[in-house]
Formats: C-alpha cells, structure tokens, sequence
C-alpha cells in the first residue's frame, strides 16, 4: 500500500498525546500480524468454522453440516487455518478430528461480537456543536 | 459469496458433537456484523489510528503524524471509523479531537495480539501418525 508520507516540518499541535501515541503503536512486524489475523478471521465461512471447533472438535463432514458449505470448502479452509496454526488435527479412533489450536481467537470473536453489537445499536455520534 | 450445498441425505459422523457445534454457531446477522468489524480492523492503518485512540484523544493533524500518513488519510478513515460507530469527535478548547467509541476494539486488537504471537512462534502442528 502507498501511503504518502507527512512533511517532517509540521509540527504537533498536542507533542504529549503524540508522543503517547506513538508508544501506543506497535512495531510493523506486531501490526502486521495483528493485521493478518483479523483479515483472516473476517471471513463468513472460516469464522463459522472456527465458532464451531471453539465448541467442539469435529471432523470434515460435520464441520461441513454445521458450516452448510461443501466438504471440499471446509478441506480448504482448514488446510489455511492449520498452515496459520489456528487449527490442528488428530485421530480420534478412525477418523480425523480438527479443534482449535489458539483459544485465543475465541476470545476475539467475542469481543467482536460485542463491538458488532456497539455497532448494531447505532449509537448517535456526539453532535459538532 | 455462492457456497455449494452439502446434500440432506448426508448423516453426521457424530452426531451429538455436530448439535454442539451448531449451537456454537451465532445467527446470520450475529455473524455478518463480527465479520465486517473484523475486516473493517484488518487494516494497517485504520490499526494504527485505533491504537493510537485507545491511549489518547488526538486531533486529526497528530494522528497523522503518530501513523504516518497524510492528514487527508486521515480524515477519509477517521470518517469510515465514525460511520461504523468506533470514532467519535468532540471539541477541545478550539481543536477537534477524535477518540475510541469503543473500548471493545482495544482488548479485540489485544486478543489478536496474542494470536499473532503464536503464529509467529510456529507452534509446530501435531505430525498425523
């Protein structure tokens, strides 16, 4: 992404709630990965997956009932959700069992699920006097 | 996005677990409105602006100096963040200033934060005997 960049000659108009700002920030390589997670889970079927195996490992079928999207689909998104080790795998008797690697990811689908709410009751913003 | 089906006439492999993990599952409404917020977060900049907020109220111009973007990018993301609920502007003394509607978005950066962490890590996945 380009990003045009701020002349360093402009000076801040508030230097101490910059300068906590900054701290703030975390470096690229943290903001990025932050990033790429959210993009990751901001997806109908992986989040419906993912909900699911919070609950309960399961194996393909089931997950593609509970998802109601295609077994080859569900292969899919667990192929990616095991290569970002959201996800792992391991038998079960005969059958191949997926659960949640990163209980992580369900807190932040519920702290998501608040916000989503924060959203829905559309909150007047304050007026501009 | 067009999902295929799966056939009725497909039994579950288990299915107590599968009544679980439909359970898990939230409503379509629920689920289209985690999945927005988590794509409207997956974004550098808009990451680096609600960080920045979730410390301190900023002006549009220290903003712009704290993620190092123009003022302009600014403004453009501050108002998409505005709309959807997150950002809101007050006066101070005679500046704008903009800060976290929010406090969800902090500890849902926090949770991926922390998911971040262990995909960097590289957990390796359990081997399949």
């Amino acid at each position: 992404m380009i990003e045009s960049q701020v002349p360093l000659t402009v000076a801040p108009l508030d230097p101490d709630a910059l300068a906590l700002a900054r701290t703030a920030i975390p470096d690229e390589s943290t903001l990025t990965g932050v990033v790429r997670a959210l993009q990751l889970l901001g997806d109908m079927t992986r989040a419906r997956i993912l909900y699911a195996l919070a609950r309960t490992p399961l194996c393909v079928r089931d997950l593609a009932l509970a998802a109601n999207v295609s077994e080859s689909a569900v292969s899919h998104q667990l192929r990616l959700l095991r290569e970002r080790n959201l996800v792992r795998r391991h038998r079960r008797g005969t059958v191949i069992v997926y659960s949640l690697e990163d209980h992580h990811v369900a807190a932040l689908f519920h702290e998501a699920e608040y916000h989503a709410d924060h959203v829905r009751q559309g909150l007047p913003d304050h007026t501009y006097p």
